[in-house]
């Protein structure tokens, strides 16, 4: 069975095995549900969409949501095809602690775009230059599900300051690595990126700014 | 005269007059060899493309480019909109010495993005995620024209990858304050940005990678 609900751990280590093979009738209220989330979180942003308009719009229970996503957060990063669960990824990442955090975070986002060569992200930045609702939706993943989640568990000063700055140097990295595609950067090892980003990430999340 | 030949002085202190007010003969020329730049870089590369070919398809002298954008970069930078003669700018950017140099780039590119919401570097972004003519553009302005020349000016080491990692910074900058427009970073002053990115550039250029 390549589809299962969710579980901390599978979807990070499988990020995209839900995809592939036989799709059974489970895969039809997923399929429903990402569906419905989409459409409700362009028309009412990520605090307007409740879990249960979006479940009474794909017509199943409000409970699915929880059973195959984990929760709103979880829908929101699948509808946006982001493969990975975030609060399942944040808690992963601060489980280091705070140091190395930001090689950590360069690390595991290019072992997610490397295989998918920046795939949904690029995308959405398209997306976002033109249609104010996937800039919306941009904006409200950065903070909402993922870089603002960081700061505001790192108790740092100006957490938004600092969850919009990893947001640029991430974006940026996503753009000219797959977009641009600018050597050497573009074909050089997830070392060498580290080495270089890492720290600009680290700065970021718990240095001065 | 709001048209004037190209100077080390006026694109700087007035980098988008020329596009204002009455338009004088000389107006025709220039914008004739814009419009056969853009399409010969396009077809042909930063390389590819050669003074001479250019002149003699916009049908005038090959002196006019020298005249009007101070040569081949310069011409470049004009045909993607970029307000400032980039020659002009590293020069001004490395008369300030090593130090305080990626504090100077980001209150540099503020002062022309902010004017413009980042206008024509975001249609390039967008267009580049489609085009593989755009992508090329963005590639070689950021390595031909802009920060490769200020690492190979600055005398470091891995001067390519240097110039890349200043690209994803500056674009994911503009990407997240003029398209996401992510707050706090879309509205914070020049002085907020500059402490929290110019570091960053700072050790792209000259710091331990």
């Amino acid at each position: 069975m390549t589809v299962s609900p969710h579980s901390p751990r599978s979807p990070l280590d499988q990020p995209d095995t839900r995809r592939r093979g036989r799709r059974p009738a489970g895969e039809d209220t997923r399929r429903a549900l990402l569906d419905a989330a989409r459409q409700t979180f362009v028309e009412q942003g990520f605090d307007g969409a409740t879990v249960r308009a979006i479940a009474r719009s794909a017509g199943v229970d409000a409970a699915m949501v929880n059973h195959w996503f984990g929760g709103k957060e979880g829908l929101f990063a699948a509808a946006m095809e982001f493969p990975i669960d975030p609060a399942v990824l944040i808690e992963q990442l601060l489980a280091g602690g705070p140091d190395g955090l930001g090689d950590r975070i360069v690390r595991r986002f290019l072992s997610v775009w490397d295989t998918n060569r920046g795939g949904p992200l690029i995308a959405l930045i398209r997306s976002a230059s033109t249609h104010e609702e996937s800039a919306r939706m941009m904006r409200e993943f950065i903070t909402r599900v993922l870089f603002g989640r960081l700061t505001s568990a790192l108790d740092v000063d100006r957490p938004d300051l600092r969850a919009a700055l990893c947001g640029t140097q991430m974006s940026g990295l996503a753009l000219v690595r797959y977009v641009i595609r600018l050597e050497p950067l573009a074909s050089a090892d997830v070392d060498t990126v580290a080495a270089a980003i890492g720290p600009t990430m680290q700065r970021y999340l718990t240095g001065p700014l």
